[in-house]
């Protein structure tokens, strides 16, 4: 069974380092399957980095390994980490990159990486993807332990996704996520709707529906996103464009009365 | 032999939906060796990816699995299909994003994906990529036959690339597609056009050339594209913003005199 | 062993041209394992796609295939080359795309591809990538020996990354990449740096640091590049939006007094 190592970084496609970093991880271990989640996390962006990963991981195969590498801290004292579920291996820069995942999975152990003799002989001080994260991956993927990383540590740092808040019979929550479509996911659940939502983006309260095609072309309308979120789209259209609205905007979900 | 899936779709390469329809496909297929086609069609352009995977699809070897998903109607009646060729496997959705390839190669059939045993448990109404259209191209690379997955049908949706006209010894034809060098390639064949062709584009007369170097350095010129067809090209330049042409532009063919 | 195919183009992500290329490595060896480096060197820049190539190539294992394919003559008269170094092989138009990892490299010898056995059956004029480059590839990573592919011969074209000037003391160099993150790397290497270094660019004096986390947020500073080469970066932020330059730029660098 070929390992699966995923990639998810802020790297972009165009310069040389996705490449240095897939290159270090198969010259490690040649029959590495190395499947791309994004490289287009907007840079730095470690809440963005974490929701992408969320919404992904959890389809791949058991034994999987996740990479994860938005590090603006790199070089500093942040921790490199290995955290292992019961199912996948997720590494990355201990920046709350996993976090999102560690709070929906059970989580075996947390490793601190320290042990050098799995990192490319020079450490640059502004790349791990290369150096570390990628290598490390790469021995675990040969059979390495994990425990022969590094020491255990007891958590990891947090991040959070803004909290939705419920008052006066309402949902308050805001726009969390916008894709490539221009749909708008909020970070509303869908266990959390009550049976015929109305939903408010900007004064306007749209109808919710199943499916995108059931929505008038060019029009708005609420649906159940694929990662079981409330999502605003607009058929055949960009729902943050028709509404001109950034990452923040509130939504409001109320009852039909 | 590792079986090959390729992937052509309208999803972009920063979401997370690309990495979920590949980590379903892997879960079924750990051996499948997974090859990008495109994820950037325009979104819901189910012309533009019919194009694409009508320049791409002949070149891989035979028994490949190429899944199509431009799918706006996704959710709603239009069927997942599976059409088989004399090499090839295609799965897409019925909404004419095959019908190109369809109009070229020999069919031995078509079938609609309604065996729910080889979807997803879960599926959403929104992305059939990772819940339908993946799983059933991993099973058939595991080797499950065609008929398994649902009833023969007679035909599929058809869409056409805007036809081309003869008239007074001229050919009128258009551009189909802007490539990402702003080339702009034309529905008009090779085999239509007369031994000594001048093309005219916006009122300028171009000179038939052989290759792009044949071409004074920022000017254009007319040659055949690596598809066969007519193309605009400017050297070391975009004819697209030279002409400031979009799709559907007119271009129009006389022999010379 | 699987062979190990990377390609390095400015094909762009969204045409079929990336894809047909990729069919006609598989169509011959199914076998090899493909990998980007990178797709999105602005068209026909041949020193980009040599820097980006140059620093990724050594990352990857031995007998690794590096196919670059950013070819504004083809069709004319210049060559597609097979260069055999050390470790590696590298694919290419002789346009000086390998000429930089020529001079970083032991060379073995360079090989002008004429034999059309290993080329695809119908030569296109416009698209070397697809009907030479990577059937070549695909022929040696299943085997076929570097001198059935054509004669050797002595030499191949260079272009030159712009020389560093050192007078009064001061190197004089210049921005010659800006990667995605919007950093600003030099043609200064970090062996010719003085021991306290002054960098300036535009006029602003930079302090000299370790690592991006040692800088003031949105504040720029100067580092060593993760290809050691003298970088400008800004926190959480972009030196190339920062200081509103492009390549060339002049950077100058003193030392501290």
């Amino acid at each position: 069974m070929p390992s699966i190592i995923t990639l998810t970084t802020d790297f972009g496609l165009k310069d040389a380092y996705l490449g240095a970093m897939k290159g270090s991880i198969l010259s490690i271990d040649p029959h590495a399957s190395i499947v791309d989640i994004s490289h287009q996390v907007s840079p730095g962006d470690i809440l963005e980095g974490a929701l992408i990963l969320l919404d992904a991981y959890s389809f791949f195969p058991e034994g999987a390994i996740h990479v994860a590498v938005v590090d603006p801290g790199v070089g500093t004292k942040r921790m490199p980490i290995l955290m292992e579920t019961n199912k996948h291996y997720f590494i990355a820069p201990d920046n709350g990159l996993l976090s999102l995942v560690a709070r929906r999975e059970k989580v075996k152990r947390y490793i601190h990486l320290t042990n050098g003799h799995f990192f490319l002989d020079n450490i640059s001080r502004t790349f791990h993807g290369r150096d570390i994260f990628g290598p490390v991956a790469a021995h675990l993927s040969k059979g390495v332990a994990p425990g022969a990383f590094g020491p255990e540590i007891g958590s990891i740092l947090s991040i959070n996704i803004p909290a939705v808040e419920k008052k006066d019979g309402s949902i308050h929550g805001e726009v969390v996520y916008i894709d490539s479509f221009g749909n708008l996911i909020t970070n509303i659940e869908k266990t959390a709707l009550p049976e015929d939502p109305v939903v408010e983006i900007k004064g306007v309260a749209l109808s919710f529906v199943d499916t995108y095609g059931s929505i008038a072309p060019r029009s708005p309308a609420a649906l159940i996103s694929s990662s079981g979120h409330l999502e605003i789209a607009v058929n055949s259209g960009s729902a943050a464009g028709f509404f001109s609205v950034k990452k923040g905007e509130r939504v409001v979900v109320k009852a039909k009365r």
